[in-house]
This record gives structure tokens, C-alpha cells and sequence, in this order.
């Protein structure tokens, strides 16, 4: 007799079934919107992500298709304390920057960030043309991180000043 | 008073915190192993896979670098009851086999798979070149899935014909 296979999410999968898993990236909705608060705002003003765990109907992970144009940063430097990161460069040239030292990202680049790990770190576009990335993530997003130089960390209250004083922004 | 930021994982932050988290791609063994009874692992044969997830000290997904000879497969056919894949095409060209039809990718494309999807899928090289991808998974490994083109399934227990009789085979 055949074993059971339990279908853990029928009415997500009836609503994939039909769905090609190759995603239409430039019909999936680009934004720069950002919660940090003013003046950490600025370095990521041309930092257009795409949100693609929603478009693929993905739940255990989530997943951005990010584009920086010429000088815009990924984020302010930063370290996760429950969320392992994983980025892939699809194009162009990213200098990664963390505590000990700059390392360029190219075409088919892989960097990985532990949670846990305070060495903090951020892309930067140095370049004259745009750079795109992958990035996935995957852990408890509330047990908050930190950002490695400036006044802020982050918690699931939010930003706050590392005095514990909140900002006026809310995350995204 | 400063808030309390809580390091989940001290001696993983320890371990990582003097790392690029660059991945060294070359240095990371590959390997063509495979836990596919016979006869259907001879089309995995020339697929070589690296763990990028270990070499990088994640733990709240997988993540594999995968090159595909020509005529290789990515895997049988297949689909997921508990895990979530998000893959990105870095080099070459491969074909996305699906119930519903081939979609080539190249480098840039992004695919996504959600559990539960009982559309069944697989990359073939099809082409004259290696390719390339990166591909990530997270959810309930033990709640299997199946092949959906061979009379074989998977299980916590390993690889099973569809009555539930084991393959002798072992899953990696």
C-alpha cells in the first residue's frame, strides 16, 4: 500500500501549480523605500530592491533582487544576531566592506554572513555603472542586530540609539 | 541604559568573525556523489556540487553551487512537500523541465519552487557547456516529496518505491 504523503499546503500549491518558477523579475514591482531614519536614509536613496520570496510563493526564506546604482550602498554596515545572510553578484562590481578590510564582488560572487558573526558588513557600489545582487535570508529577524558605525541598532522594537532611545522611523 | 543585545551564538561569531565572508569558491571540495539507487543516478553523474552553506557557517538554510556538464541533470525530476527552493542561474544555459513545459535559463534568472507544488522540477544542460547556478532550500526536509517521472519517492526513511518498498540506495 502506498505510504501518505502529507500536502502540507494544498491551496498554496493549487495556486503555484500553475505558475512558471522562472520569475518575471522586471514585472515584479522595484522600490528604494527604506525605514532608517534621517540622515542613515541617504547612502540608500538608489538601492532598488525587489521582494522575490512573495513572488515565488517562498515562506521558509526570504529573497531580494537588489540593483545599486552608482555610488548607493546595500545598507548601513550592519551584522544580524539570529539571521544568516547569503549573497549572489549577478552583475557588475560591489566593494564589500566589513571590519576587517574591502573585498570587490563580481559576477557569480558568493559572500555568507552567520548570525552571530558582529564583523559587520555592506556593499558598496564604487563603480560608474549599476551592480546587481541576490540576497536570502533566513532566521529570527527579531532578536535584532546592529549597525557598525553609526548610533543605531535594531530590535524588534524597531531603531533605536544604542542608549536604547528610539528613533522616530519604523523598519519596513 | 543600554539595551541588552542578546548573541545567540558566541562561539560561532567567535569562529567566523575574522573570515571574509567572501566564499572562496575554488577551495570548497565538489563532489558528484549521489544517493540515487540505481539506474537514476546515472543522470547526475556529471552534476558537481559544492556546500556553500557549511564553508560559509549558515545553518538556517542550505545552499548549494552546482555545475552541470553537459547532458548532466540537476536532480530527477521531483517536488518538495516541506522545503522551499529559490535558485540563480550564474553561468551557460540549462533547460527547466516542468509538468506544464521547458523554460531555458541563463545567467541572471532566478527560479523559485515552493513547498507543497506538487510541479514537479529539474534542470537539464542540454547545451554544448558547464553550466552553473546556486541554489537554496529551507523548510522540513523529513516531510519528502517525490520523483515524478521514476516509481520513487522520498521519506525521512530514505528513497522508497511508490508501494513504500525501500531502494536499497541511502540518501546523502
Amino acid at each position: 500500500m502506498a505510504r501518505r504523503h502529507k500536502r502540507r499546503h494544498p491551496a498554496a500549491a493549487d495556486r503555484w501549480r500553475r505558475t512558471l518558477p522562472k520569475l518575471d523579475l522586471a514585472a515584479i514591482p522595484q522600490s528604494n523605500a527604506t525605514g532608517y531614519p534621517e540622515p542613515f536614509d541617504r547612502e540608500v536613496q538608489e538601492r532598488w530592491w525587489r521582494r522575490l520570496a512573495p513572488a515565488g510563493g517562498l515562506t521558509a526564506f526570504g529573497a531580494s533582487h537588489v540593483v545599486l546604482k552608482p555610488g548607493a550602498w546595500s545598507s548601513q554596515r550592519h551584522w544580524h544576531n539570529g539571521e544568516d545572510e547569503l549573497l549572489v553578484m549577478l552583475t557588475g562590481e560591489a566593494m564589500l566592506v566589513e571590519d576587517n578590510g574591502r573585498t570587490v564582488l563580481r559576477a557569480g560572487d558568493v559572500a555568507a554572513w552567520p548570525m552571530g558573526s558582529t564583523n559587520g558588513h555592506h556593499l558598496r557600489n564604487e563603480s560608474d555603472a549599476d551592480c546587481s545582487f541576490v540576497v536570502v535570508s533566513a532566521g529570527d529577524r527579531d532578536a535584532g542586530g546592529a549597525y557598525s558605525d553609526i548610533d543605531m541598532v535594531f530590535t524588534e522594537e524597531g531603531y533605536l540609539h544604542r542608549d536604547g532611545t528610539p528613533y522616530p522611523a519604523k523598519p519596513l
